[in-house]
């Protein structure tokens, strides 16, 4: 496969939709279907999770309500197998808890006419204190 | 290709050879081995870049002389066509200028016994203010 030149739009569109589904409670389990049953790779805060399984274990049981998150940016490339890297910086307020800033790491791969989250990597960034 | 075992030692080495590099004024421009010439892209501060040429005229272009980096992880997973995701979260401190927290992303294809970098995504963060 070759390049796609929808790259960005490609990875514009998945954050938005991804996030629709995870920053709403009776939503988030519908996450399963962007991971694949083996293929998925996911790190939570430096926890290896592998297949949609064990990540929907994971995204469940996150027990917080209310998200409040704000997106800075936004970075895709392309990749060589039709695929899209995504790079997702923002903050991220749940229930009560103070801002915190964080960052996400997708791989799209192509399938079909759309596409799965082969990687997943997210962290929570560090508080500067002025 | 398969899932590389060594995946995360293959991330952990990658990081520390290629900071020590750019962090080092009279070597930065060793980088240029890191990436190929015409298919490696960079992502800095969301400007786009493409091949090794492009990529060293924007890194060799960074004036301060004095790094200092902190890093606060290193997250690896393996690819399935043999390469690395890696993901780095830490701050960085620019001749006299504060620290800003920062995140970078690497993908490196393998190429013979070794690897070059295929995707490489960096942002400076967001300064919280307590």
């Amino acid at each position: 496969m070759a390049l796609n030149p929808q790259y960005d739009a490609i990875g514009k569109g998945f954050v938005q939709q991804y996030y629709t589904l995870f920053d709403d409670p009776a939503q988030r389990p519908n996450l399963a279907n962007m991971y694949n049953v083996e293929t998925s790779f996911m790190t939570f805060e430096g926890v290896q999770l592998q297949g949609a399984v064990k990540i929907m274990e994971k995204l469940n049981g996150l027990t917080f309500q209310k998200i409040g998150r704000l997106i800075t940016s936004v970075d895709s490339q392309p990749m060589f197998d039709g695929g899209v890297l995504i790079n997702v910086l923002g903050r991220l307020q749940c229930d009560d808890d103070p801002p915190h800033p964080y960052m996400q790491t997708f791989v799209l791969k192509p399938l079909g006419d759309s596409f799965f989250v082969q990687h997943d990597i997210f962290r929570l960034g560090i508080h500067d204190v002025a």
